[in-house]
């Protein structure tokens, strides 16, 4: 009963923003987004009889490995009571999640963790489910977004009307499209405002119902773009999509600031680049950090361009990649 | 037929922001702002035989006086053409605009120009009219904010459904409320993209009609928070109409920034100050400079407050002042 997976995190082209049911992780819109290769949570967890309570240990890039005891553990331990039911299962667990990015500054570390955490369990448990279901266990889990980690390349969580159809499918494989994100990190200081407080506000937004209304035709285009691999299509509704959800987010009550100064820094400077001819669009999750999206060949000039500038502390490159899965090495 | 006016800038608590009718200025929302006593456009205009052709000289703060030839000196002489054909005057003219801040920063520099120039070509043109009808030319001159510039103290101009119907009221005198605006020059730069353009732009943005749909609940808060003298009522409809203006300027196609890194510096200070228990707010105009209303008494600790800070070029101060004059002394 101990096994490892490895799940990416992911960058979303149309965003997850708000729920209309919470308990179920029910979003508010379907989303799209890309899986990351070179961002990944690896976990580890064993049910044993000789753990007398739950061990959630947590390394974060950069930080060392902690025992940790506060709202992350209850997160955890959460869906693992869950899958732990489901299976009929009492024994006490001991889990391991290993980051190789920053963790809470809108890299989607929940999502990588969710995904690994969710896949993890559910094989260690012997529970038998195929990718749908563990999409939807692993939207139950809390990070909705998690739901689209779970399967590979380019995919969409569908808003569905019910828990059963609220789940991941995929509109393109990993090798279908050779594009890149490139990660500037401005802060890897831990967000004050986490995304679940911002999906909990983002219905007291003036502006959230004219978000939602703008999505059908969003997503539309942006299924186009992938199907076409057209960056300039997506790149435009990328800009706008990561816009309107730090929007909503500073419109709300009470309002939730993710940029930083260096952020629009950084998207003066995208501008400058696409004005070179250098094709570059940004998208920035529920922190401050900016996802450069380009074409594979373009994202070492773009790395260079940007690691001359003081704001910039680290710089991750990734293209796409698969999604959650089993493997073989554990941690402990 | 020479005569001098001044008027003030304005900074607007509920924005203008797109118009329903470019040919006659008629904008898309009802907006409230309050006249600055402290920073204003003098000008001196005279009509006469002696003229072959529309002289127009302005001097923007820190810079000397010049001839403009641009577009400029378009706008300028196509709202003289306008008052000369109805007092039926063919006289050329020469006029002389002095500001006492910076232009073309989001400082209103176009309402107190255009409203100085109107007021004083009436006068000049012996055009005998009122206020209100001053204020419907004004606003033919195509600077849609200078029609509040014309009368004194909180001043709110009605959208109307035709030309005649759109002006400006008073709302309350400038000695009503002692309020100030502490003006944060972050940048005197020329903005890159005028109001003008962005106001042809609004209707591109999917956010449009949201903000014009929350605007009537907000101007009713904003004149009950004048009436009442509740700054911390107008502090938060304050906030948020800045911020949506800004949202609706970057979601336009194509995208228009005006706010500068500094100018989110700025904003989360203002949290900070707030938090230690000043009562401050921000606006921001069509540029990156930051307003901050709070009462007369906290004006000069927040002046000091900034005036520390590296990204901060010039700090104005000024309480609501009266609207349009004439005034004796010529510039020339």
């Amino acid at each position: 009963m101990k096994v490892s997976a490895q799940a990416p995190a992911n960058i979303a082209f149309v965003k997850y923003w708000g729920k209309y049911n919470d308990a179920l992780t029910l979003p508010s819109n379907s989303s799209i987004s890309m899986n990351l290769a070179e961002l990944h949570t690896i976990t580890t967890i064993e049910f044993s009889e000789k753990y007398r309570d739950d061990i959630v240990e947590i390394e974060f890039f950069g930080q060392r490995l902690k025992v940790v005891t506060d709202q992350k553990k209850v997160r955890v331990t959460q869906q693992i009571d869950r899958l732990r039911k489901k299976a009929k299962v009492t024994k006490r667990a001991r889990v391991m999640l290993i980051n190789n990015f920053p963790a809470e500054s809108g890299i989607g570390s929940s999502a990588s963790a969710f995904a690994a955490l969710t896949v993890a369990s559910c094989a260690a448990l012997d529970l038998h489910v195929d990718r749908k279901e563990l999409s939807i266990l692993t939207r139950l889990g809390g990070s909705g977004s998690a739901t689209r980690s779970i399967l590979d390349g380019f995919v969409e969580w569908k808003k569905g009307t019910l828990s059963k159809d609220s789940y991941a499918t995929q509109l393109a494989p990993a090798s279908h499209w050779d594009i890149h994100d490139v990660i500037l990190v401005v802060s890897s200081k831990s967000k004050k405002s986490s995304s679940l407080e911002g999906h909990k506000l983002a219905k007291t937004s003036p502006y959230y119902k004219a978000r939602l209304a703008e999505l059908p035709r969003r997503l539309v285009l942006v299924r186009q773009a992938i199907r076409d691999k057209s960056l300039s299509k997506l790149g435009i509704e990328l800009e706008k999509d990561a816009l309107s959800l730090h929007f909503i987010a500073m419109t709300s009550t009470p309002p939730i600031w993710y940029l930083e100064s260096s952020t629009i820094e950084v998207i003066k400077e995208i501008y400058t680049l696409r004005n070179q001819g250098i094709e570059a669009y940004f998208t920035m999750d529920a922190g401050p950090n900016i996802h450069i999206i380009c074409v594979a060949k373009d994202s070492s000039t773009i790395k260079a361009y940007f690691a001359r500038k003081p704001y910039i502390e680290t710089i991750f490159v990734s293209g796409s990649g698969k999604g959650a899965s089993i493997i073989e090495k554990h941690l402990f």
